[in-house]
Protein backbone atom coordinates (compact mmCIF):
# COMPACT_ATOMS: atom_id res chain seq x y z
CA UNK A 1 0.00 0.00 0.00
CA UNK A 2 1.29 3.46 -0.92
CA UNK A 3 0.15 6.81 0.77
CA UNK A 4 1.63 10.08 -0.90
CA UNK A 5 0.46 13.69 0.17
CA UNK A 6 1.04 17.16 -1.29
CA UNK A 7 -0.41 20.64 -0.42
CA UNK A 8 -1.74 23.40 -3.05
CA UNK A 9 -1.55 26.83 -2.29
CA UNK A 10 -3.78 29.54 -3.08
CA UNK A 11 -4.00 33.55 -3.17
CA UNK A 12 -6.87 34.89 -5.47
CA UNK A 13 -6.94 38.17 -6.20
CA UNK A 14 -11.02 38.07 -5.59
CA UNK A 15 -12.70 36.86 -2.46
CA UNK A 16 -14.92 34.65 -4.06
CA UNK A 17 -13.06 32.38 -6.67
CA UNK A 18 -13.27 29.01 -8.07
CA UNK A 19 -10.27 27.30 -9.38
CA UNK A 20 -10.27 24.10 -12.02
CA UNK A 21 -7.84 21.91 -10.03
CA UNK A 22 -7.73 18.83 -11.81
CA UNK A 23 -4.72 18.52 -13.82
CA UNK A 24 -2.72 19.37 -10.42
CA UNK A 25 -4.88 16.71 -8.65
CA UNK A 26 -3.63 14.46 -11.64
CA UNK A 27 -0.25 15.40 -11.70
CA UNK A 28 -0.19 14.87 -8.20
CA UNK A 29 -1.79 11.41 -8.52
CA UNK A 30 0.66 10.63 -11.05
CA UNK A 31 3.40 10.88 -9.30
CA UNK A 32 1.90 9.11 -6.47
CA UNK A 33 2.62 5.63 -8.44
CA UNK A 34 -0.73 4.47 -6.87
CA UNK A 35 -2.44 2.69 -9.57
CA UNK A 36 -5.50 2.22 -7.61
CA UNK A 37 -7.21 4.28 -5.01
CA UNK A 38 -8.49 6.84 -3.50
CA UNK A 39 -7.38 10.80 -3.77
CA UNK A 40 -8.39 13.24 -1.43
CA UNK A 41 -8.91 16.19 -1.73
CA UNK A 42 -9.80 18.72 1.01
CA UNK A 43 -9.59 22.37 2.33
CA UNK A 44 -7.48 23.11 5.18
CA UNK A 45 -9.46 26.09 5.74
CA UNK A 46 -13.08 26.82 7.01
CA UNK A 47 -13.67 29.75 4.70
CA UNK A 48 -13.48 27.28 1.49
CA UNK A 49 -15.01 24.16 -0.19
CA UNK A 50 -14.06 21.55 -3.00
CA UNK A 51 -16.80 20.24 -5.43
CA UNK A 52 -16.76 18.59 -8.78
CA UNK A 53 -18.72 20.42 -11.25
CA UNK A 54 -18.83 21.57 -14.81
CA UNK A 55 -15.99 23.81 -15.96
CA UNK A 56 -18.41 26.13 -17.66
CA UNK A 57 -18.36 29.90 -16.84
CA UNK A 58 -21.68 30.61 -16.77
CA UNK A 59 -22.90 27.56 -14.06
CA UNK A 60 -19.88 28.90 -12.17
CA UNK A 61 -21.83 32.56 -12.14
CA UNK A 62 -24.80 30.95 -11.02
CA UNK A 63 -23.15 28.53 -8.25
CA UNK A 64 -21.76 32.34 -6.93
CA UNK A 65 -25.09 34.08 -6.73
CA UNK A 66 -26.72 31.26 -5.68
CA UNK A 67 -24.38 31.06 -2.85
CA UNK A 68 -24.67 34.89 -2.08
CA UNK A 69 -28.31 34.38 -2.06
CA UNK A 70 -29.04 31.71 0.36
CA UNK A 71 -25.95 32.99 2.59
CA UNK A 72 -25.53 36.86 2.15
CA UNK A 73 -22.64 38.54 3.00
CA UNK A 74 -22.58 40.66 6.33
CA UNK A 75 -25.87 39.62 7.69
CA UNK A 76 -27.94 36.85 6.84
CA UNK A 77 -32.16 36.40 6.94
CA UNK A 78 -33.79 34.55 9.37
CA UNK A 79 -36.87 33.81 7.70
CA UNK A 80 -40.87 34.44 9.12
CA UNK A 81 -42.26 31.78 7.12
CA UNK A 82 -46.75 32.18 7.39
CA UNK A 83 -48.03 29.50 9.73
CA UNK A 84 -47.75 25.69 9.02
CA UNK A 85 -50.50 24.95 6.48
CA UNK A 86 -51.01 28.51 5.54
CA UNK A 87 -49.62 30.41 2.35
CA UNK A 88 -48.54 34.15 2.60
CA UNK A 89 -45.98 36.45 1.92
CA UNK A 90 -42.46 35.55 3.46
CA UNK A 91 -40.82 37.69 6.02
CA UNK A 92 -37.52 38.04 6.78
CA UNK A 93 -35.02 39.58 9.81
CA UNK A 94 -31.64 40.29 8.51
CA UNK A 95 -29.23 39.62 11.29
CA UNK A 96 -25.64 40.84 11.67
CA UNK A 97 -23.70 37.39 12.18
CA UNK A 98 -23.21 36.52 15.58
CA UNK A 99 -19.53 35.25 14.87
CA UNK A 100 -18.90 38.89 13.80
CA UNK A 101 -18.91 40.08 17.30
CA UNK A 102 -15.07 38.20 17.07
CA UNK A 103 -14.13 41.20 14.62
CA UNK A 104 -14.64 38.61 11.95
CA UNK A 105 -16.91 39.72 8.77
CA UNK A 106 -16.65 36.20 6.87
CA UNK A 107 -19.80 34.46 8.52
CA UNK A 108 -21.02 33.99 5.32
CA UNK A 109 -17.66 32.33 4.13
CA UNK A 110 -18.48 30.18 6.88
CA UNK A 111 -21.94 29.03 6.06
CA UNK A 112 -20.92 28.60 2.18
CA UNK A 113 -18.07 26.41 3.28
CA UNK A 114 -20.64 24.21 5.20
CA UNK A 115 -23.33 24.49 2.16
CA UNK A 116 -20.97 23.17 -0.54
CA UNK A 117 -18.66 20.73 1.69
CA UNK A 118 -14.98 21.31 1.93
CA UNK A 119 -13.71 18.21 0.34
CA UNK A 120 -13.76 15.42 -2.27
CA UNK A 121 -12.55 12.17 -2.65
CA UNK A 122 -11.29 11.57 -6.26
CA UNK A 123 -11.55 7.82 -7.44
CA UNK A 124 -8.22 6.48 -9.53
CA UNK A 125 -8.33 3.71 -11.19
CA UNK A 126 -5.34 2.76 -13.84
CA UNK A 127 -2.84 5.38 -12.35
CA UNK A 128 -5.55 7.74 -13.68
CA UNK A 129 -8.28 9.63 -12.29
CA UNK A 130 -11.51 8.21 -12.63
CA UNK A 131 -14.25 10.80 -13.05
CA UNK A 132 -16.97 11.16 -15.72
CA UNK A 133 -16.58 13.20 -19.18
CA UNK A 134 -17.67 16.56 -17.90
CA UNK A 135 -16.29 16.47 -13.82
CA UNK A 136 -14.03 18.80 -13.07
CA UNK A 137 -12.23 19.60 -9.37
CA UNK A 138 -12.50 22.57 -8.27
CA UNK A 139 -11.14 24.77 -5.28
CA UNK A 140 -14.08 27.07 -4.07
CA UNK A 141 -12.34 30.06 -2.54
CA UNK A 142 -15.00 31.79 0.00
CA UNK A 143 -12.72 34.24 1.57
CA UNK A 144 -9.70 35.02 -0.83
CA UNK A 145 -6.86 37.43 -0.83
CA UNK A 146 -4.63 35.46 1.28
CA UNK A 147 -2.63 32.56 1.19
CA UNK A 148 -4.72 29.11 1.62
CA UNK A 149 -4.12 25.39 1.36
CA UNK A 150 -5.58 22.53 0.03
CA UNK A 151 -4.35 19.07 1.04
CA UNK A 152 -4.16 16.43 -1.46
CA UNK A 153 -3.87 12.44 -0.23
CA UNK A 154 -3.61 9.62 -2.28
CA UNK A 155 -3.43 6.30 -0.79
CA UNK A 156 -3.89 2.60 -3.08
CA UNK A 157 -2.23 -0.21 -4.45
CA UNK B 1 -4.41 -4.65 0.49
CA UNK B 2 -7.45 -5.22 -2.30
CA UNK B 3 -8.89 -2.49 -4.43
CA UNK B 4 -12.40 -3.27 -6.75
CA UNK B 5 -13.94 -1.28 -8.79
CA UNK B 6 -17.45 -1.19 -9.97
CA UNK B 7 -19.83 0.76 -12.07
CA UNK B 8 -23.79 1.04 -11.91
CA UNK B 9 -26.15 2.04 -14.28
CA UNK B 10 -29.14 4.36 -14.38
CA UNK B 11 -31.44 5.50 -16.98
CA UNK B 12 -34.62 6.68 -15.05
CA UNK B 13 -38.21 7.39 -16.15
CA UNK B 14 -38.25 10.93 -14.72
CA UNK B 15 -35.91 14.05 -14.50
CA UNK B 16 -35.43 13.62 -10.82
CA UNK B 17 -35.89 10.25 -9.22
CA UNK B 18 -34.34 8.82 -5.80
CA UNK B 19 -32.79 5.04 -5.94
CA UNK B 20 -32.14 3.37 -3.59
CA UNK B 21 -28.89 0.87 -4.36
CA UNK B 22 -27.37 -0.29 -0.30
CA UNK B 23 -28.62 -3.64 -2.32
CA UNK B 24 -26.61 -3.25 -5.38
CA UNK B 25 -23.88 -1.23 -3.56
CA UNK B 26 -23.33 -4.62 -0.42
CA UNK B 27 -23.10 -7.22 -3.13
CA UNK B 28 -20.16 -5.24 -4.49
CA UNK B 29 -18.78 -5.27 -1.31
CA UNK B 30 -19.28 -8.81 -0.81
CA UNK B 31 -17.70 -9.60 -4.30
CA UNK B 32 -14.48 -7.51 -3.29
CA UNK B 33 -13.40 -9.81 -0.68
CA UNK B 34 -12.72 -6.64 1.68
CA UNK B 35 -13.09 -7.47 5.33
CA UNK B 36 -12.42 -4.21 6.48
CA UNK B 37 -12.12 -0.95 4.76
CA UNK B 38 -13.95 1.83 2.66
CA UNK B 39 -16.78 2.01 -0.27
CA UNK B 40 -16.62 4.82 -1.98
CA UNK B 41 -20.17 5.56 -4.03
CA UNK B 42 -19.73 8.78 -6.70
CA UNK B 43 -21.97 9.82 -9.41
CA UNK B 44 -19.56 10.29 -12.55
CA UNK B 45 -22.00 12.89 -13.10
CA UNK B 46 -22.38 16.94 -12.68
CA UNK B 47 -26.23 16.52 -12.33
CA UNK B 48 -26.50 13.81 -9.73
CA UNK B 49 -26.04 13.07 -6.20
CA UNK B 50 -25.52 10.10 -4.01
CA UNK B 51 -26.66 10.33 -0.48
CA UNK B 52 -27.24 8.09 2.68
CA UNK B 53 -30.75 8.80 4.68
CA UNK B 54 -34.22 7.28 4.95
CA UNK B 55 -36.00 4.92 2.71
CA UNK B 56 -39.31 6.49 3.26
CA UNK B 57 -41.60 7.55 0.57
CA UNK B 58 -42.51 10.77 1.99
CA UNK B 59 -39.30 11.70 2.95
CA UNK B 60 -37.99 11.15 -0.60
CA UNK B 61 -41.21 13.91 -1.67
CA UNK B 62 -39.74 16.27 1.19
CA UNK B 63 -36.41 16.25 -0.33
CA UNK B 64 -37.63 16.02 -3.80
CA UNK B 65 -40.20 19.56 -2.75
CA UNK B 66 -37.28 21.21 -0.72
CA UNK B 67 -34.64 21.25 -3.35
CA UNK B 68 -37.17 22.33 -5.99
CA UNK B 69 -37.74 24.87 -3.64
CA UNK B 70 -34.16 26.04 -3.32
CA UNK B 71 -32.95 25.74 -6.88
CA UNK B 72 -36.15 25.73 -9.25
CA UNK B 73 -36.00 24.43 -12.46
CA UNK B 74 -35.61 26.70 -15.24
CA UNK B 75 -34.97 30.02 -13.51
CA UNK B 76 -33.09 30.57 -10.00
CA UNK B 77 -33.72 33.41 -7.42
CA UNK B 78 -31.33 36.14 -6.87
CA UNK B 79 -32.87 37.03 -3.12
CA UNK B 80 -33.46 40.99 -2.19
CA UNK B 81 -33.31 40.77 1.42
CA UNK B 82 -34.14 43.40 3.45
CA UNK B 83 -30.89 45.74 4.79
CA UNK B 84 -28.66 44.32 7.42
CA UNK B 85 -30.70 45.22 11.01
CA UNK B 86 -34.05 45.69 9.71
CA UNK B 87 -36.81 43.34 9.30
CA UNK B 88 -39.18 43.27 5.88
CA UNK B 89 -40.41 41.67 3.23
CA UNK B 90 -38.60 39.57 1.19
CA UNK B 91 -38.27 40.22 -2.49
CA UNK B 92 -36.76 37.92 -5.53
CA UNK B 93 -35.64 38.74 -9.08
CA UNK B 94 -36.33 35.53 -11.25
CA UNK B 95 -33.09 35.23 -13.49
CA UNK B 96 -32.56 32.58 -16.21
CA UNK B 97 -29.18 30.23 -15.20
CA UNK B 98 -26.45 31.92 -16.98
CA UNK B 99 -25.69 28.43 -17.61
CA UNK B 100 -28.66 28.04 -20.18
CA UNK B 101 -26.52 30.34 -22.51
CA UNK B 102 -24.78 27.24 -23.44
CA UNK B 103 -27.86 25.31 -24.70
CA UNK B 104 -28.80 23.09 -21.29
CA UNK B 105 -31.49 23.53 -19.64
CA UNK B 106 -30.45 21.59 -16.31
CA UNK B 107 -29.03 24.57 -14.23
CA UNK B 108 -30.91 23.61 -11.56
CA UNK B 109 -29.57 19.97 -11.54
CA UNK B 110 -26.05 21.22 -11.17
CA UNK B 111 -26.74 23.14 -7.65
CA UNK B 112 -28.82 20.29 -6.48
CA UNK B 113 -25.80 18.17 -6.98
CA UNK B 114 -23.88 20.42 -5.23
CA UNK B 115 -26.17 21.02 -2.17
CA UNK B 116 -26.47 17.29 -1.54
CA UNK B 117 -22.63 16.25 -2.66
CA UNK B 118 -22.21 13.80 -5.37
CA UNK B 119 -20.63 10.90 -3.00
CA UNK B 120 -20.49 8.78 -0.13
CA UNK B 121 -18.55 6.34 1.60
CA UNK B 122 -19.60 3.54 3.51
CA UNK B 123 -17.47 1.80 5.90
CA UNK B 124 -17.29 -2.06 5.66
CA UNK B 125 -17.16 -3.87 8.48
CA UNK B 126 -16.36 -7.82 9.02
CA UNK B 127 -17.52 -7.79 5.41
CA UNK B 128 -20.44 -5.83 5.78
CA UNK B 129 -21.43 -2.17 5.22
CA UNK B 130 -21.54 -0.64 8.99
CA UNK B 131 -24.58 1.23 8.01
CA UNK B 132 -27.16 2.42 11.39
CA UNK B 133 -30.60 0.73 11.53
CA UNK B 134 -32.10 2.85 8.99
CA UNK B 135 -28.93 4.36 7.11
CA UNK B 136 -29.73 3.83 3.42
CA UNK B 137 -27.78 4.61 0.24
CA UNK B 138 -29.36 6.60 -2.52
CA UNK B 139 -28.34 7.59 -5.98
CA UNK B 140 -30.30 10.71 -6.64
CA UNK B 141 -30.71 12.01 -10.48
CA UNK B 142 -31.39 15.64 -11.23
CA UNK B 143 -31.05 14.85 -14.99
CA UNK B 144 -32.67 11.77 -15.80
CA UNK B 145 -34.35 9.89 -19.08
CA UNK B 146 -30.78 9.04 -19.72
CA UNK B 147 -27.47 6.65 -19.31
CA UNK B 148 -25.95 7.96 -16.30
CA UNK B 149 -23.79 5.87 -13.90
CA UNK B 150 -21.94 5.92 -10.23
CA UNK B 151 -18.26 4.18 -9.08
CA UNK B 152 -18.42 1.98 -6.47
CA UNK B 153 -14.77 1.58 -5.32
CA UNK B 154 -13.92 -0.58 -2.16
CA UNK B 155 -10.50 -0.51 -0.64
CA UNK B 156 -8.94 -1.81 2.18
CA UNK B 157 -8.16 -5.66 4.16
CA UNK C 1 -2.11 -1.51 6.12
CA UNK C 2 -3.79 -1.14 8.99
CA UNK C 3 -7.46 -0.65 9.61
CA UNK C 4 -9.03 0.43 13.39
CA UNK C 5 -12.59 1.48 14.08
CA UNK C 6 -14.32 2.77 16.96
CA UNK C 7 -17.47 4.31 17.90
CA UNK C 8 -18.73 7.62 19.78
CA UNK C 9 -21.99 7.65 21.36
CA UNK C 10 -23.85 10.95 22.08
CA UNK C 11 -26.96 11.81 24.10
CA UNK C 12 -27.60 15.29 23.75
CA UNK C 13 -29.18 17.60 26.27
CA UNK C 14 -31.12 19.48 23.57
CA UNK C 15 -32.77 18.39 20.46
CA UNK C 16 -30.09 20.30 18.15
CA UNK C 17 -26.42 20.51 19.68
CA UNK C 18 -23.15 20.54 18.32
CA UNK C 19 -20.29 18.49 19.66
CA UNK C 20 -16.55 19.62 19.03
CA UNK C 21 -14.89 15.96 18.84
CA UNK C 22 -11.44 16.43 17.13
CA UNK C 23 -9.92 15.69 20.78
CA UNK C 24 -11.74 11.97 20.53
CA UNK C 25 -10.73 11.41 16.70
CA UNK C 26 -6.97 12.82 17.44
CA UNK C 27 -7.03 9.87 20.27
CA UNK C 28 -8.78 7.15 18.23
CA UNK C 29 -6.31 8.08 15.45
CA UNK C 30 -3.09 7.69 18.01
CA UNK C 31 -4.47 4.01 19.15
CA UNK C 32 -4.84 2.65 15.41
CA UNK C 33 -0.85 3.08 15.14
CA UNK C 34 -1.94 4.03 11.52
CA UNK C 35 0.75 7.12 10.53
CA UNK C 36 -0.63 7.70 7.38
CA UNK C 37 -3.99 7.70 5.87
CA UNK C 38 -7.43 8.92 6.46
CA UNK C 39 -9.83 8.64 9.08
CA UNK C 40 -13.61 8.68 8.19
CA UNK C 41 -15.82 9.58 10.92
CA UNK C 42 -19.37 9.11 9.77
CA UNK C 43 -22.72 9.33 11.71
CA UNK C 44 -25.06 6.38 11.60
CA UNK C 45 -28.11 8.28 11.76
CA UNK C 46 -29.79 10.09 9.07
CA UNK C 47 -31.10 13.28 11.52
CA UNK C 48 -27.39 14.23 12.29
CA UNK C 49 -24.30 15.32 10.56
CA UNK C 50 -20.79 15.66 10.47
CA UNK C 51 -18.45 18.75 9.42
CA UNK C 52 -15.37 20.60 9.79
CA UNK C 53 -15.40 24.39 10.63
CA UNK C 54 -14.90 26.67 13.38
CA UNK C 55 -14.97 26.14 17.41
CA UNK C 56 -16.94 29.15 17.92
CA UNK C 57 -20.08 29.81 19.64
CA UNK C 58 -21.29 32.70 17.73
CA UNK C 59 -20.61 30.95 14.45
CA UNK C 60 -22.58 27.51 15.79
CA UNK C 61 -25.40 29.92 16.57
CA UNK C 62 -25.36 31.14 13.45
CA UNK C 63 -25.32 28.10 11.84
CA UNK C 64 -27.57 27.04 13.80
CA UNK C 65 -29.91 30.09 13.03
CA UNK C 66 -29.22 29.58 9.46
CA UNK C 67 -30.32 25.30 9.27
CA UNK C 68 -33.07 26.34 10.87
CA UNK C 69 -34.14 28.86 8.65
CA UNK C 70 -34.24 26.63 5.78
CA UNK C 71 -35.26 24.13 6.77
CA UNK C 72 -37.45 24.96 9.59
CA UNK C 73 -39.13 22.38 12.13
CA UNK C 74 -42.80 21.13 12.11
CA UNK C 75 -43.51 21.88 8.28
CA UNK C 76 -41.66 23.15 5.64
CA UNK C 77 -41.87 26.00 2.65
CA UNK C 78 -42.84 25.90 -0.54
CA UNK C 79 -41.69 28.60 -2.24
CA UNK C 80 -43.61 30.34 -4.87
CA UNK C 81 -41.09 32.58 -6.65
CA UNK C 82 -42.08 35.29 -9.41
CA UNK C 83 -42.30 34.41 -12.92
CA UNK C 84 -38.62 33.70 -14.99
CA UNK C 85 -37.47 37.04 -15.82
CA UNK C 86 -39.57 38.87 -13.35
CA UNK C 87 -38.81 40.78 -9.89
CA UNK C 88 -41.78 40.34 -7.00
CA UNK C 89 -42.20 39.89 -3.93
CA UNK C 90 -42.02 36.16 -2.49
CA UNK C 91 -44.39 33.97 -1.01
CA UNK C 92 -44.64 30.53 0.33
CA UNK C 93 -46.97 27.67 1.24
CA UNK C 94 -45.96 26.11 4.31
CA UNK C 95 -46.88 22.23 4.42
CA UNK C 96 -46.47 19.71 7.12
CA UNK C 97 -43.09 16.76 6.18
CA UNK C 98 -45.22 14.18 4.38
CA UNK C 99 -42.84 12.44 6.59
CA UNK C 100 -44.94 12.86 9.51
CA UNK C 101 -47.78 11.00 8.21
CA UNK C 102 -45.08 8.23 9.46
CA UNK C 103 -45.71 9.40 13.03
CA UNK C 104 -42.17 11.24 12.91
CA UNK C 105 -41.67 14.96 13.97
CA UNK C 106 -38.59 15.64 12.63
CA UNK C 107 -38.51 15.74 8.84
CA UNK C 108 -36.36 18.75 9.19
CA UNK C 109 -33.61 16.98 10.61
CA UNK C 110 -33.49 14.65 7.92
CA UNK C 111 -32.97 17.41 5.64
CA UNK C 112 -30.66 19.68 7.57
CA UNK C 113 -28.34 15.94 7.52
CA UNK C 114 -28.66 15.64 3.92
CA UNK C 115 -27.28 19.76 3.64
CA UNK C 116 -24.25 19.70 5.60
CA UNK C 117 -23.70 15.74 4.84
CA UNK C 118 -23.12 13.22 7.35
CA UNK C 119 -19.56 12.62 7.24
CA UNK C 120 -15.83 13.93 6.68
CA UNK C 121 -12.85 12.76 5.69
CA UNK C 122 -9.72 13.41 8.06
CA UNK C 123 -6.73 13.00 6.09
CA UNK C 124 -3.70 11.41 9.16
CA UNK C 125 0.23 12.79 8.54
CA UNK C 126 2.87 11.50 11.07
CA UNK C 127 0.06 9.90 12.88
CA UNK C 128 -1.70 13.19 13.76
CA UNK C 129 -4.72 14.71 12.07
CA UNK C 130 -3.11 16.74 9.20
CA UNK C 131 -6.02 19.77 9.84
CA UNK C 132 -5.44 23.49 9.52
CA UNK C 133 -4.93 25.66 12.19
CA UNK C 134 -9.06 26.42 12.46
CA UNK C 135 -10.34 23.49 11.62
CA UNK C 136 -12.07 21.19 14.16
CA UNK C 137 -14.47 17.97 13.62
CA UNK C 138 -18.39 18.87 15.04
CA UNK C 139 -20.46 16.30 15.53
CA UNK C 140 -23.94 18.16 14.65
CA UNK C 141 -27.11 16.69 16.28
CA UNK C 142 -30.25 17.28 14.36
CA UNK C 143 -32.57 15.04 16.48
CA UNK C 144 -31.25 14.40 20.24
CA UNK C 145 -32.27 13.57 23.66
CA UNK C 146 -31.48 10.02 22.58
CA UNK C 147 -28.38 7.47 22.32
CA UNK C 148 -26.60 7.96 18.93
CA UNK C 149 -23.27 6.93 17.27
CA UNK C 150 -20.47 7.62 14.91
CA UNK C 151 -18.36 5.44 13.52
CA UNK C 152 -14.65 6.59 13.65
CA UNK C 153 -12.42 4.46 10.85
CA UNK C 154 -8.90 4.70 10.34
CA UNK C 155 -6.78 2.87 7.37
CA UNK C 156 -3.30 3.53 6.30
CA UNK C 157 0.17 2.31 7.07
Amino acid sequence: MKTFTEYLYFNTKHKREYVRITDKVEDIVRRSGVKDGMALVSAMHITAGVWVNDAEEGLLDDIDNWLDSLTPHGAYPRMKWPEPGQEGPVNAVRTEYLHHRTGEDNGDSHLKSILVHHQVIVPVTDSRLDLGTWQQVYYAEFDGQRRKRVIVKVMGA
